[in-house]
């Protein structure tokens, strides 16, 4: 079950892996300024997947940690935080950008969102994801101000610092190398980039 | 269109509601302390619906307040909030409970919970909701302090104290009189109640 290549999210695009229980999955923000949406479905039951909304009430807080367990819409482990050399800085309070979003930023016509992202990651599996559930946005950088107002400002991470998740069940991982160009929150000064990931274990 | 009667969610039961374009819907907290978990479908097209993870990136904050708008999963206006005499406090970070939740709480058997309510008060109105989106828990006091940590509290509205919430586009709303008896979130020392709402304009 290993396989500890490294792999390409590549830039503004989707990619999903099949992971077995107990495999270590490392995202690496090979730029330091790439933000990653990230979700998890159960293998056998893609109706199961990570759920922010039901994670928060478990770990009872807004931005997991390492040893923290993230739980699916049935509140069971599904991705355990086992290490983060990124700074910390997560969300999981921002959905996925999708087409209505760049509509609202003012973009015309199409721009590469993280919505369609997973879909097409999944389908490259020959999987059809029924939802888009609210993602993990690693390395996102959503500070949430005791006033409760939020903002977007650029990832604290480093280049080459990452996040290793250990898989509680067999699931299907899906990232998208968030193609966010209008807000600073990939960075600014530089165009989206790629990202990488391992699968160990 | 008018509908002005005092409606009731019963305690720890859903309720599901037809709701034209402009009417205003009152969410009354009767006894002060009980939280009503609320969704929001587009009346055409039931799988899109009021999202808070669409919401918080538009109106820039985690809770929100009168003049602001709620999106749904396309980022459309699905209602706006045009009073609030409760205190203001509300949460949009924390899943409905379920038979999951309860089970985890130490609950044997089953636990009447806010995922049930929400399906089978779209069934007293014979439509399916093919999903079991975030709610907006009006009067749930679920604070997010500086360091990212939540906790659950008691709600600070007053009996009698409301939401109203005006409709921008024919929609079913539903609600759930949260049966949480575990956890104080429905204040401490009775059991969950019923709520009230209308429907007006």
């Amino acid at each position: 079950m290993t396989d500890e290549a490294k792999l390409t999210i590549p830039a503004r695009r989707g990619k999903a892996h099949r992971v077995a229980k107990g495999q270590i999955i490392r995202v690496i923000n090979t730029h330091g300024d790439q933000v990653v949406d990230t979700w998890a479905f159960n293998a056998d039951d893609l109706g199961e997947f990570m759920s922010m909304e039901h994670t928060r009430p478990h770990i009872m807080k807004i931005v997991p940690a390492v040893g923290d367990m993230m739980l699916t819409n049935k509140r069971r482990p599904i991705l355990t935080f086992v290490e983060d050399t990124s700074g910390g800085v997560h969300d999981t309070i921002v959905a996925a950008c999708d087409r209505y979003r760049y509509a609202f930023l003012g973009v015309e016509g199409y721009h590469d969102n993280c919505t369609d992202n997973l879909h097409t990651g999944m389908r490259e599996l020959g999987l059809e994801a029924s939802e888009t559930p609210s993602p993990l946005n690693l390395f996102m950088n959503i500070p949430v101000r005791p006033d409760g107002s939020i903002a977007f400002e650029a990832p604290v991470s480093t280049p080459g610092s990452h996040v290793a998740l250990r898989a509680e069940m067999d699931l299907v991982i899906a990232f998208s190398a968030c193609p966010q160009d209008i807000l600073p929150i990939n960075g600014v000064g530089h165009p989206p980039t790629e990202a990488h990931y391992t699968v160990s274990g």
